[in-house]
């Protein structure tokens, strides 16, 4: 299997365009045959997003080409590539999902393979009910459950450590049902959940995900990597967080997360890190 | 004051295109120095939705120009052009909206100015919360609550009488608050709710929608007017209801709507309407 990037996502303390991994969104999304499935970009705007998906290889997408050609600015961007595990090949199978919660557009994407009936059993849903019918948006409407007495307690963002105690519990409850790399954001904060995917000798281990972090002191400076460039806009002392499923480049700073490493990232940082007792 | 087409809508037995729409969008959207807040078009895909929405005038909008050049086709298509009365211009504040409820995304669009403190009162919120600031996202909310126990009481559609009854008490709720007229759609079915609006003598009056409805037997056959194109595609017998802020040509068959009227429209027909006792 070729290495392949499922899933990326992108913080920062000022908005940046992220704008050649559109390039290799489409690159990796067709010429690897087996990720035509979809693909999807959200770029949070606020408490809002803006949330592009398509049922079609990235590589055949009038679209994606809109998009490099006019990426937005945001400060909280989530991407996938789908191969179709569970679900057909349909708009509403299609990665990110997003839902509203509290006030603000939640948003997910997973990579992986999860044992649908042991996941229902485990994860009930409440009122957030999956649109298509892939293993990933259960997980998330279920997730939501679990996060709603935070977010619907009180006003504004329940506090950080609360949240990452709740996607902690969540992420072990889904570790034994298969792999589950997640990325899930609401917009005041992303976080990263590492586990075990296809490796290039096609055995399934750790790690799942990679994570890059640098500061920029100079207004207008590029992040620049091989098939990727994110701009940092006119502000001095820009950082920014890049995260992928493989290291997007050779480059020396790619962090791979340990088995089921929790990440939590905000402004273009690493907030705090969880990682489970072996 | 001139003639502006805040709300738009189509409803089709088979997918169509609505191409030249988006031209009358951009035109109407920028010539009218007053409506230049912002846009969004629904590209309802099953139970999903294709959602585009920009904080800007349709009529400078890059995406705007894309979509022209690649229609997606549909059976469903709900669009709005803004005009800020009630909050800022940013993404959050943009319709129409969108929310999942029963495994279907749900889309509302408004024109029209609501009292805000009376609306709240009245309309109590329940798990869904606005995104934004605006009277349109509020009183969306407020609908998805008082339609919450239809959708999750069981599997499937309610029956279109009882979203019928659930969505006239709703629009009785708002109209003494305002000029209410709104676009609903859960996928299944168009709801249409004429009332008042500005009109260009500038008294505020109904009606406030206009609806236009046309069968084509043959196939690939385009319903073509000033300023809009629906290309039916390659289906015999395609039927096709538009909605309208005003009617978009001088030709007969264009009807408005009384004040207070709520029309339910299915793939491209009207099903089913209710005209408010005097």
């Amino acid at each position: 299997m070729a290495a392949v990037c499922e899933l990326f996502a992108m913080s920062s303390r000022y908005p940046a365009t992220v704008q050649m991994s559109l390039d290799e969104l489409a690159r990796r999304g067709g010429r690897t045959a087996d990720h035509r499935d979809g693909w999807g970009i959200a770029y949070f705007e606020g408490s809002d997003v803006r949330l592009l998906r398509e049922a079609e290889a990235a590589s055949d997408s009038a679209l994606v080409r809109f998009i490099q050609d006019h990426p937005p600015a945001s400060e909280l961007v989530v991407s996938h590539i789908r191969k179709a595990t569970q679900g057909d090949r349909r708009l509403a199978n299609c990665q990110p999902f997003s839902r509203e919660l509290g006030g603000r557009v939640h948003v997910f994407a997973h990579n992986g393979n999860l044992d649908r009936p042991r996941l229902e059993a485990a994860a009930p849903l409440g009122d957030h009910r999956p649109v298509g019918d892939t293993d990933s948006e259960y997980a998330f409407c279920a997730l939501l459950e679990r996060l709603r007495p935070l977010w619907l307690g009180g006003a504004g963002a329940p506090p950080l450590a609360e949240r990452l105690a709740a996607l902690a519990a969540f992420a072990a409850l889904l570790r034994p049902l298969g792999p589950a790399n997640f990325l899930y954001a609401d917009g005041d904060a992303l976080f990263v959940h590492g586990h075990r995917r296809t490796q290039p000798d096609g055995a399934i281990r750790p790690p799942g995900l990679h994570v890059l972090a640098r500061a920029c002191a100079r207004p207008g400076a590029t992040l620049r990597t091989e098939g990727l460039a994110v701009h940092g806009g006119e502000r001095a002392h820009q950082e920014v967080v890049l995260v992928a499923s493989i290291p997007l480049t050779d480059e020396v700073g790619w962090n791979a997360l340990a088995e089921g490493e929790l990440i939590a990232v905000q402004g273009g940082r690493v907030a705090t890190r969880i990682v489970p007792e072996p």
